[in-house]
């Protein structure tokens, strides 16, 4: 039996777009004689259309897609991921479902039953669980078990803590299926791909039943599908790893053991560097963004973010701008300037001394001192480079990209306003360890010095005072960070990461710091930031800005 | 039977201070011979604590307030909202729970069933169902149905539409209860005070059983609870109507007919008030400022926002800046300084003039011409005076007000960094035509002018450009709000909204404005937005930045 992998890049509400690129995929499985070919979660209207699912129009019109695919379908059998109408006047107003066509004619919807609810997922927010509706579809004298994201990832043999008590692929399993067939959209992060490998070979094994587990590709404002789709066979042995953050239409055939080599090469530097890259690339291309600009301090962060978007959008198409003021360093310039010869991005300088001097003295502030408690007038100076850079940004449609990493952004050091304006937050969650991990990764596979050493190196400062720099606000990152991984990603509570080693005062002050509603306030009103773990600041972390959660020894 | 109703204002975590508000309750009602006490749901913890729910100290020490209440109800029975360990390891790991207590023992918890996810909502996020514990608890010799928010919210005699098969409600009525306990965390939106009256009294007068039904009072970042409490008798007449927007400790007799006088008077434009205020001061007092700032253009929007925060703070606590640019008018500050003098706050002039010319300078932009395009030139002036705003925020520790209106803020009409910058929107959820009813209203009810009449009856204009008016850009405030209304409120779709007899072109037009990425992505970045209404701006409404729906005649 042939399949093909149909892991496509969809954009929410293209309808025209998806639906074309679904035909196109078909009409090349059935060139490469091809029995069967999957498609990724509401393939059709896009997986993170929100709110739009709630439409009545939308709701009305959910199975126009299908009009055009169906017809498309002779000799073939394809599962499409797409939204349905639920008829029963009660209940919320759509499935979300796997469409199974055969031969030019509908044979049914598979529903989905486990509704994920947490994390950036807000699905029972749009969908009616499936209420028992199980079958198994023939393709080719092959019996399939179809199930939609969710309800593959319960396996009570593979989880140790589960959020659901049924397992929807066990029960098609029961039914007797020959092969299970999964259509996901399954965002990026770290580990990720390794434990969807895991996961896919482990139910494969146990079964004994090959899985073909197809991925949604792309970028939809900060969530990141990576594909990477996964065939098993009855070993549980990968015989396909797709490609990761492209789109891959590739025929695989399901009986030869055969371990396939189209896939991704790299561990996770190189997957978050290509995630970010495929974010900025997505978020800029679907909204029609062909420029962008950032502001280049002569930083690590924003010297990372110029080379992920010169090489998502085009070197030519970046623009850098350096925003001296009187505390920025020597190097903040002339490191820069190498920075933008090595790329080979446009760039200007535009001061930011005179403006400041002329507010400074009109609001009677004092001039930032070594130490001193100049806030405001430190935050005005980062405040004036936001107005300049949303200047350019309005005047020549360029995309802002802001900076600043999850650390800062943890911690609250960074200025609202200010270097945190943009239409993406592109580092918003790579940690600064990870920040220069990143770097070094891209020097080291081109070769070169793409980002001076010199940036690499640099001791962090945000250079708004004199002689400032992070650590006479911080603790080392080096420290800090660890704590911040398992804080966000795990949400681990102190008592767990003061017992995985860490220090306990330390823990409680930087997580004192985490939740302060100050910064809560900031991180809430952030871009979409382009998201590389789970639970990240934005949509998959939510906090009441509002609290008086105190962390302390007691609790 | 004598039932006290505990009407309080939570703050999110601060587990000491609800504590100790529950137990003061506890103990007036003891002085006023009360045999049953009611409080709102997940009253020990704050109902709007989002992933505080998640994490796992939170979770291990969540009855730690009933430790502290329990032995406060000597003599007497208290149904407290709180959260419990869900000890299965599947499945979410907290129940929301209502804790039945009674002389010194606790009695039981009863589990909230129908879990909420939209809107505002989030339920399935945190909490486990109650899978099928339901029972009647015995107070003063009655028997008492108890029942958690939105299990009372899904009467199938009611509503015409349901979320949901089962009905908890009935199930405790079929067991026998002879009153039924509601407790809520119910929001505040527009007519709600009046849908749940109905709701309340057809229940009771339905199933013959009084109803007691408590809700939280307070402002949690945009989320505003009105408390409003209800008593219904067996007739299904109204016998107690609480006080909205304020705290609320009282005893009622349930057995004597006689409606009681304490609740709210006056509709609409004073319960919006009434909301706003609340918003602004719990806000600002649960997140520890005394102060607050905002910029007074000399339009309607700034100038409400001054009266509503004077009330909410105090005048002596509001300073309000005017920022005039070369293209002010001379009402914009003759208008406010008349407006100040009635509200008798602070005031402070910095012009942006001097700044906006070296930065025009540097930048080389074009001054702003009538009708020109100067979008960059333009929105440079709301940055400025974003920047001089925000360094008296900071130098001065004051929130800063923002205060534009839901009419601008849906179409985009408004400048990100600039006049959105602030702590709080505060008529981020008004519409231009609210706000116009608002500020008569408030005139009238003082019997004074307080809002100029000069700057209710000016023309919209955002100054920004010579001889700019709203309605150069803009569809006539009259004509767009009713379209925004339905579409926003109602979440009908353009259809929908054209057969309620609107213009489809009109609504053509305002849609793609509102829909447009460029708007939404303006949107996500907004302080939390106070809310009076439903799926409003912000955590009501969750939409995608990069979409490709489109409106048009064909869908």
């Amino acid at each position: 039996m042939k399949v093909t992998i149909g892991q496509i890049n969809t954009t929410n509400g293209d309808l025209t777009g998806n639906t074309e690129k679904i035909i196109a995929a078909i009409e090349k499985a059935k060139a490469d004689g091809s029995d069967l070919i999957v498609f990724p979660e509401v393939a059709t209207h896009g997986y993170t259309s929100q709110d739009w699912f709630q439409d009545p129009d939308i709701i009305r019109h959910s199975l126009d897609p299908l009009d055009k695919i169906i017809p498309a379908t002779n000799g073939i059998t394809a599962v499409v991921g797409c939204i349905k109408p639920n008829e029963n006047p009660n209940g919320r107003r759509l499935f979300n479902c796997a469409a199974v066509i055969h031969d030019g004619k509908l044979i049914d919807f598979a529903e989905k039953t486990l509704l994920p609810e947490y994390d950036v997922f807000d699905d029972p927010r749009y969908f009616e669980p499936n209420a028992g509706h199980y079958r198994l579809y023939e393709a080719n004298g092959v019996n399939l078990g179809v199930v939609v994201c969710e309800d593959f990832w319960n396996d009570k043999t593979f989880w140790k803590e589960r959020l659901y008590e049924n397992d929807p692929t066990d029960i098609v399993l029961d039914m007797g299926a020959d092969v299970v067939v999964s259509i996901n959209a399954s965002p990026y992060n770290k580990g990720k791909i390794g434990l969807r490998g895991k996961m896919v070979s482990h139910r494969a094994k146990l079964a004994r039943t090959p899985v073909i587990f197809v991925n949604l590709i792309g970028g939809n404002d900060g969530i990141i599908f990576d594909g990477a789709s996964l065939v098993a066979d009855e070993e549980g042995d990968i015989i396909l790893q797709a490609a990761a953050f492209e789109e891959f239409v590739e025929t695989v055939e399901l009986d030869v053991r055969k371990p396939d080599a189209r896939g991704i090469t790299g561990g996770e530097p190189e997957a978050i560097r290509q995630a970010l890259v495929l974010g900025i690339r997505d978020y800029a291309g679907k909204n029609g963004f062909q420029k962008a600009v950032l502001g280049l301090s002569g930083g690590i962060d924003s010297a990372l973010v110029a080379a992920l978007a010169a090489e998502a959008i085009g070197p030519e198409n970046l623009l850098c701008v350096m925003m001296p003021s009187p505390f920025s360093s020597e190097g903040s310039i002339t490191d820069s300037e190498e920075l933008i010869k090595n790329l080979g991005c446009e760039s200007r300088i535009e001061p930011i001394s005179d403006t400041f001097e002329v507010l400074l003295k009109q609001t009677k502030l004092d001039k930032p001192t070594k130490g001193g408690e100049s806030l405001a007038a430190e935050n005005m100076q980062s405040r004036l480079r936001g107005v300049i850079l949303m200047a350019i940004s309005n005047a020549e449609g360029r995309l802002l990209l802001s900076t600043g990493n999850k650390s800062e952004l943890a911690v609250g050091y960074c200025t609202l306003y200010g270097d945190t304006n943009g239409g993406l937050a592109v580092l918003g969650d790579v940690l600064k360890t990870e920040v220069w991990k990143i770097a070094r990764h891209i020097n080291k596979t081109a070769g070169r010095e793409i980002i001076p050493n010199k940036i690499i190196d640099k001791r962090p400062s945000a250079e708004l005072a004199p002689n400032q720099f992070d650590q006479d606000s911080l603790p080392p990152y080096e420290l800090m960070d660890p704590i911040l991984q398992l804080y966000f990603e795990q949400k681990a509570s102190p008592t767990e990461i003061i017992a995985a080693g860490n220090d306990a005062e330390l823990v409680y002050a930087i997580l004192n710091k985490v939740e302060n509603p100050a910064n809560e306030f900031k991180r809430q009103q952030l871009p979409p930031t382009l998201i590389i773990s789970k639970n990240a600041i934005g949509v998959g972390r939510r906090r009441p800005i509002t609290h008086k959660y105190r962390r302390n020894k007691d609790l």
